[in-house]
């Protein structure tokens, strides 16, 4: 068991490897050469331009030294800029994803307080462990509930606080889902139009005899829905057509960068090699060879075009149908078509953006097969991911490793040393685990057949929240001591786990500890470094970018990555939850996490992340469930653990608070769930009423006409906004302000920038 | 333990039991004088009149002796009526119903067949019981899994039969799910024209400071559904007026028996005196006195008529607003109107007699607050009710009595009196307790705040099955034995159930089978003698039959019942399933159930019950799913049971089974659920065109005025449709023949009747 001085060691190394990560990422960052790895967000919004200009050092490497000295200026720039300009700016999903860590400290700050002013005291005149020296109880342990003696009445404060932490978290979770169902509805009645606002996503389309499947959508639509029904849009099925599209793009890159060259230097006309990569084969004209290449590119794209496009069978049984009024949509959308409820399936079409092309044309029955089977995958890959993690906790254990290598001994018996391995190495191994799982969920999310990005990303937060749940939370509690103690537990029902977890969750503290540390504090700042872009960045610009388009694409502002990043931040939930009557001397190290990550995410989706669509906080309803299901595993685990320390009035007590816990998720999930999936009448009529009343001859087929038309078809285009290149520009003053409030944030970020 | 001599006893008792219903309904029915007690439905059709004619004695007494030879003719003729006809004479919930004990023959036949050839043979051949002389096994046990010695491969034919049985439902249930959807969707579709297909109730109108309820109303839907909103009748609190009309109607039925009285014997002015229930006070002439009466309190009814009408307060925040087409309603009911989820609530309107009125004005948050306090009641009455079951049925035991009541000892230990008590005693005493459950259960959901009778009914079904499921089933398994096994089961874990049910299961094969023979064939036989109503209905014959419109209330045609009879029949598909396995010989008296009750049933549901209203089998997913609980119970005790029978490679074959069954579950919901919860907009659509077609002068507004009043405001006479008096007629032929067919059915009957 680690012990106070570990916990100190382990501390330090974090705060260390905090610090430097925050230097090293405030002298990085002034460097102009890496302005596009810290500041993408302005240069996709076209606001901010490559600060190459002058002198060619200074192109590279900032030399005022001025800009140094305010090196920590990003952290209040960060909190300045006010939420409604926030969500202007980043979209309400980045907005409402950092309210998760604001969520976080409304909750655990004043729970904190009352825990270290109330429970420490009580549990530290407990004084139970004094009496039992030869237990490997640390001093952490002497301020836990450990350390209350059995039957004690002190544990009704304990009982008494369970209720008060409760009930402030319902307040808090309350106001917070009011805040953003409200934040989300004002979201989308001030949007512009928009062509998800009018489009109707219908899948399962029928198979009829004597139509296509565009004369039988029309057909059906007309029918039923006739005052509303405008147009539609059938889905192609255009995979071959994407692949020679990705290399016409290529090469065309390759022909504007020979291209270039040769103007720079019209002496030498530039040659390449037709084999591979232009390695080896025949030396050519460049120029000449890409121009011909392209144009048979450029046939053959066109020949698969007209296949596809005539081929009736490369019309998937899905479309998307567009209405004459944001009413008609919301209508269709939330009503069912026929009597066979495995057709004519209807939902509120996806942001163009949020598509996910290759899943409209999965059949019910292939669907739920499908789920089933990925069903039963995540749950072997939930429960058997614990064995290796087991595994290297128990060797990360200091008398597992002298076990296991003998030899070692006389090297981990020094203090130093110890303290490394048993307050860093079990939280590096988990951390090691989790980087291989995100790809895996969100590949069997798509094979579930969600059909938009966003849903696939919430689908695979659930599972992945699953996991964290089972293979981070529980594992490391029962696995941890499974070692220790294999033989008591073998023989265990294993329904019993509120009882045994709950007993192992005091002693696991000093290990959660360290993994705050080393995933919230150290973790968190190595992300505003952002050292994998930045390398991947300096790679791509040195070997492979040969023109400001390549470049533009070097630039990887990344996104929040919910999938992976929201369940993480539920397990700080969990533990603080979990902890914050047991051994209250944790939330601290919560606490800070929560202000640390808020200051650094508000800073990223400021300055760096491109969201790739924009769902409306369509996320929080699951955020509250999960929050939610934090609080109930923490009382469970609590009942558990009063029941072995004969406070047997504890369990009548403690068993209303999930009760009631459950019934404030329904209460919730009535109250404000709707305003997440629902699409209101009142509000699509005012916008429609407002909108014939401003627009009157709006002409709304054409406006629709090029939505949802399979990216390939616009030739790739769909993805991101145009973007205006002004590198030869003056670099700091933007040269296109288009509103006054994003340029402004532009050059306060510029200005603290340092020039 | 009960032995094969106790059940032939048990058996015995019961069969008798139910051939004495049997014969007592063959001749009791005979009779003119009960006629109204076991063909009420066809007098309430007005196809059948009173068989009073000719003599005087044949008023009374049959003396046809012909008729009495042939006294079971009821039972071919209940099959007679086919299904569509049955549909149209007694409505789509009837004829769903009873469909449920079809559903268990079609279930349970093939198992039956394949247990007593398969698994019979292999248990009766395990020899295991033989070799233990001393404990106390019956020969039953010889046929059930307990004689297959522990760690046999024997068990791979029970493994292999629980597949197959689980396959073989999954077919069943697949296929009848379909049907009555089916069955359903054309019910619907082939309607006449009705109120609530063009209604829908909105609910929690929010309060509004300068419009009355009324105008808000109509603003909203005009602005929101401007193409479709027709009108609009706001609820009334009318509580009050209720009581007087109800006082009004007892006193004109006085009224009409004294003007016969007088008619028949002008000689004589009737009197009567003015205290309690005319028993002592001022002697008066009884028309006068009244008459006058009767004027006072129509002059009351008609000032707090007023009084409602004009008073604001009286009207609570509901509404029943009405769509130009079916088109219009159905998108209503299934769209979101506003963007706080709490206030205008819409939904499809229940048929005008199934409306609940009390219930329709609660507002969110209490409806919230009550359903919580009611699921703690609920679970309380649920948990709370097994002790005194245990109790008697610890006292059932001979055993028990001996040890309570030591000096009956020498009495009950002679043979007879030992098994009418093991075989008896048990069965009758879980019956009594189940007699009080109902009116709680219907009370609670009445808290609950459903605002149908219908849904009233689900809910209650919902929560009696609930309490049938761990105290008659659980119960009987668990504080059966609890109390020969106290110290063993407290200290085990309550999580370990199901090991311990799974153990226990076999043991009790005797219990439950006695359990079916009392409650199931006797008590169906009972059923169909309709002992209560007979003597319910002779007495008020014959004290307070004043006119002719009493005799036809004083004729209780009863109902269903689904609130209390489905669970009930759940728990015989629980048994059946729990035991296929286990102890196949219980599996023909469960057979003989099913087939019993869908006789006795079918003839109920054409010559009985009246319906309260037509909900269109809408109870049939609930149904569904409730079979599917009692799989899931019976897969996971058998997987209990074979764990503690050294056959280890059972636990992961088995786990496969409930999965499949969750999964065929959602499969069936997603595929046909929403045929019965929602209303397609292409079969609106369609009937809509139909009737513009048809009948293009339509004035819907009038058609509309009327329904979806107060039944006070009606003078109560919405509950009952018209009813043809013809007692005078003759009453052997149909004075009115509504429909051919239906015409056809009652001279079938009156035919059969022997007249």
């Amino acid at each position: 068991m680690a012990n106070v001085q570990d916990i100190c060691v382990s501390a330090a190394i974090n705060i260390f490897s905090a610090v430097v990560f925050l230097i090293a990422f405030a002298i990085i960052r002034l460097q102009p050469v890496n302005d596009r790895v810290y500041f993408p967000k302005w240069y996709l919004k076209g606001i901010r331009g490559s600060p190459r200009s002058g002198r060619f050092v200074s192109n590279f490497v900032n030399l005022d030294i001025h800009t140094y000295l305010r090196f920590l200026n990003w952290m209040p720039a960060a909190l300045k800029m006010p939420e409604p300009e926030l969500i202007d700016h980043a979209g309400l999903d980045s907005a409402a994803y950092i309210r998760i860590y604001l969520l976080g400290l409304k909750i655990f700050v004043p729970i904190t307080l009352l825990a270290l002013f109330v429970l420490v005291p009580v549990n530290w005149t407990g004084k139970t462990l004094e009496t039992i020296k030869d237990v490997t109880f640390s001093n952490i342990d002497k301020l836990s509930i450990s350390n209350i003696p059995a039957g004690s009445q002190r544990f009704w404060a304990h009982l008494a606080m369970a209720y008060v932490f409760t009930l402030w978290a319902f307040y808090v979770l309350y106001k917070e889902y009011q805040n953003l169902a409200q934040k989300r509805l004002k979201f989308l009645a001030s949007e512009d139009r928009r062509p998800d606002q009018f489009t109707v996503l219908v899948r399962n389309v029928p198979p009829d005899p004597d139509e296509s499947v565009s004369e039988h959508v029309e057909h059906f639509f007309c029918v039923n829905h006739p005052d509303s029904y405008l147009s539609h849009k059938v889905v192609y099925n255009a995979n071959n057509l994407a692949k020679i599209v990705e290399k016409k793009k290529s090469l065309l890159n390759w022909l504007i960068y020979y291209q270039n060259k040769y103007e720079r230097n019209p002496t030498k006309k530039p040659t390449t090699k037709t084999g591979f990569w232009g390695l080896w084969g025949a030396k050519v004209d460049a120029i000449d060879y890409y121009s011909s290449e392209i144009e048979k590119l450029t046939e053959m794209e066109y020949a698969e075009r007209e296949g596809v496009m005539s081929d009736p069978k490369a019309i998937i049984p899905a479309a998307f149908v567009s209405f004459k009024s944001r009413w008609g949509a919301a209508v269709c959308a939330q009503t069912q078509q026929t009597s066979n409820p495995t057709v004519w399936l209807t939902e509120w079409a996806p942001e163009p953006r949020d598509v996910y092309w290759s899943n409209l044309a999965i059949p019910y029955v292939e669907l739920t097969v499908r789920r089933l089977l990925m069903s039963v995958a995540l749950f072997f890959l939930t429960f058997c991911f614990m064995i290796p993690i087991a595994f290297v906790q128990s060797l990360a254990n200091i008398e597992g490793i002298e076990k296991v290598l003998p030899f070692l001994k006389p090297l981990i018996e020094r203090d130093g040393v110890k303290s490394v391995i048993q307050g860093f190495l079990p939280g590096i191994a988990l951390k090691i685990f989790l980087i291989l799982l995100p790809t895996i969920l969100m590949t069997s999310s798509k094979i579930e057949g969600y059909t938009s990005l966003s849903s696939l990303e919430r689908r695979s937060a659930s599972k992945y929240y699953l996991f964290v749940l089972v293979n981070v939370f529980l594992g490391s509690i029962i696995a941890g001591t499974a070692f220790q103690q294999l033989q008591t537990f073998m023989q265990e029902a294993p329904t019993k786990i509120p009882v045994t977890v709950g007993v192992s969750i005091p002693m696991k503290a000093t290990f959660f500890i360290t993994y705050i540390m080393v995933d919230g504090w150290a973790g968190v700042a190595a992300e505003i470094l952002r050292l994998v872009p930045l390398i991947v960045f300096h790679l791509k610009n040195t070997f492979l970018v040969k023109t400001e388009k390549d470049r533009e694409q070097a630039m990887d502002a990344g996104s929040l990555g919910f999938a992976t990043s929201e369940p993480r931040i539920q397990l700080y939930f969990l533990l603080g939850f979990v902890y914050s009557v047991v051994t209250p001397i944790l939330l601290p190290f919560i606490v800070v996490f929560f202000a640390f990550a808020f200051l650094v995410f508000r800073h990223q989706i400021i300055n760096v992340y491109d969201q790739k669509y924009e769902s409306g906080a369509a996320f929080w309803p699951d955020v509250h469930m999960r929050i939610i299901i934090g609080m109930i595993i923490s009382q469970l685990l609590l009942m558990g653990l009063l029941s072995t320390r004969d406070a047997a009035y504890s369990t009548p007590l403690l068993i209303v608070l999930p009760i009631l816990t459950i019934w404030f998720h329904k209460f919730c999930k009535g109250r404000f769930e709707s305003a997440f999936v629902k699409f209101p009448l009142q509000d699509a009529m005012v916008k429609d009423t407002l909108e014939r009343a401003t627009e009157p001859s709006l002409n709304l087929k054409a406006y629709l006409s090029d939505s949802y038309v399979h990216p390939v078809f616009k030739g790739g285009e769909l993805e991101k906004p145009p973007i205006i290149d002004d590198e030869e520009n003056d670099p700091l003053v933007p040269t296109k302000r288009t509103s006054r409030r994003s340029s402004k944030m532009g050059s306060e970020v510029s200005s603290e920038h340092g020039n």
